[in-house]
């Protein structure tokens, strides 16, 4: 496979807007396809394409800009085909701002049951109803495509971040050429070019030479932001924000750079002050529903009998 | 039990807006202690406090002027003692517009495992844990007191409108002996006199000469609106209409009347040229909440494969 080098402009505008003057921190203006996002942004997770309890009408109220999608589980459901019917995600949810979908290989590693990687792709056994199937790099996009999101990440070998040995580098390199199948299959996608963004996904584990090499490797492509995978996975504070310190130092200063699977309170201001200019997590979400709430004075469990009475706001 | 009339004046007032001239329908303005409803109205039903998938601006939207609380559910969870604390359901679920709370004495025939009625009230075993609990006419109306919703509901004994025999006059002349001890209660909780209404069930069955003595019966007790009850279980359409134009031919012209667990479309158009003027059943709101749209046409299981690329509206 050939090295891929973008030959038409990304769809994708980054203002640097203010530089702190004690951090890497920055505040950018992010111009995609359907909206202007503010960052550093957090972006929360609308897994089947619908935010579990919230309205579109009451996540605009909540100022959020971006909204990311799983495209492992909008591929069950709707399908592809429903998908191109309806020309994408966006009319289907009644969601006019931007939206970010992932390439699905994250949840089939931690939703099925059994997962096989091979160069060719991944084969799994669905979560639903136990059939077979497999994705590639191709399919990811081509689903992807399909789901018409303003950004698309590459499909990557995942590995855990407390994974060590000969592992962690196979993943990295077929990383690599994986991203090159994505952006080829998706620069042959003419009406897609100027409506989507595809996003490379910095792997290497913990070791401080893979991921040199992979962020060397990955922004030779050209991308119009990047993603640093593999972390929050059970690693130190230490490790996971001397990684994500590393990437941020290597990768290009006028482009956005997102930090997979990040939601604590702690970790986005810390990531923020290294340079990290996009989030995604389920936590935030998932804890709101399970009735807790996150305050600057910490977590509070709303459900316990303490708060009953208690009537004043949080 | 002496026979109670109301010695205050309650807290409702009914302006009839139009008659029609064909039919005994009228239009009227509901002017109720939390909010001016107009009728004909259907009120959809919040069993626990909460609409079920819809927001209470949502509902708003939708110019919804009245809903409909559970007794029996939020006699279980929150609860007497917290409903106290916050002054009533309002506040809890951010509803400034109308509440109307039923007695508790149907959910307790439908929902209980173990159900027994005697003169002083029912007995029954918890759908939740199986504990005893026991309702009486003056424990529902406490019970709805500390909801605090604008129209209560007299706890009834409640037959099934397929019963026949000695037991459907049974359960008459004791719905009207239960509603005086709901009155007498009502009228010594100085404080909420003049904040909720307490409306009279009429029952009777399918007979016409119950139903005349229970109509008679309860208009002497001079209430500010009058319900009509044990209907929409099983009997025909021409018993069901029949029996509810008795009623709405004997009750006062200048009082508003509800008609019980009616909301079939038909039904509503029907008993509205009857003279009824308010209506609640879970039907509509349960209905779309599995996917079906009850349109001019008739009803759509939206859940159809054959909707699945329909872009048309309802």
């Amino acid at each position: 496979m050939k090295k891929f080098k973008a030959s038409h402009p990304w769809p994708l505008e980054f203002k640097i807007e203010a530089n702190c003057s004690k951090s890497k921190a920055r505040a950018s203006s992010l111009l995609l396809p359907n909206y202007i996002c503010k960052t550093p942004m957090f972006m929360p997770v609308a897994t089947q394409g619908i935010m579990k309890s919230l309205t579109t009408e009451q996540l605009k109220k909540l100022d959020c800009h971006l909204i990311l999608a799983n495209t492992y589980h909008l591929a069950l459901n709707p399908g592809k085909e429903l998908l191109d019917f309806y020309q994408g995600i966006h009319k289907f949810m009644n969601w006019d701002r931007a939206m970010l979908t992932d390439s699905g290989g994250f949840q089939m590693v931690s939703l099925a049951k059994l997962m096989v990687v091979n160069e060719e792709g991944v084969s799994f056994t669905s979560h639903l109803d136990g059939t077979e199937m497999f994705l590639s790099p191709e399919k990811s996009i081509e689903i992807q495509n399909s789901i018409g999101a303003d950004i698309m990440m590459q499909l990557d070998d995942v590995v855990s971040s407390t994974t060590t040995g000969p592992r962690v580098e196979e993943a990295m390199w077929r990383s690599i050429r994986w991203l090159d199948r994505c952006l080829k299959f998706h620069f042959e996608n003419e009406q897609k070019i100027h409506k989507q963004n595809l996003f490379p996904i910095i792997q290497g584990g913990l070791d401080i030479r893979l991921r040199k090499i992979c962020c060397e490797e990955m922004i030779k492509r050209d991308c119009s932001g990047y993603a640093i995978g593999g972390l929050s996975g059970g690693e130190s504070k230490d490790q996971f924000w001397r990684i994500v310190s590393l990437c941020t130092d290597l990768l290009p200063k006028d482009k956005p750079r997102y930090c997979m699977g990040v939601g604590y309170a702690e970790d986005l201001v810390v990531c923020s002050a290294l340079g990290v200019d996009m989030y995604d997590c389920v936590f935030p979400t998932r804890t709101a529903r399970f009735g807790n709430a996150l305050t600057r004075k910490g977590a509070f469990d709303l459900k316990k009998s303490t708060f009953e009475t208690d009537t004043t706001p949080i």
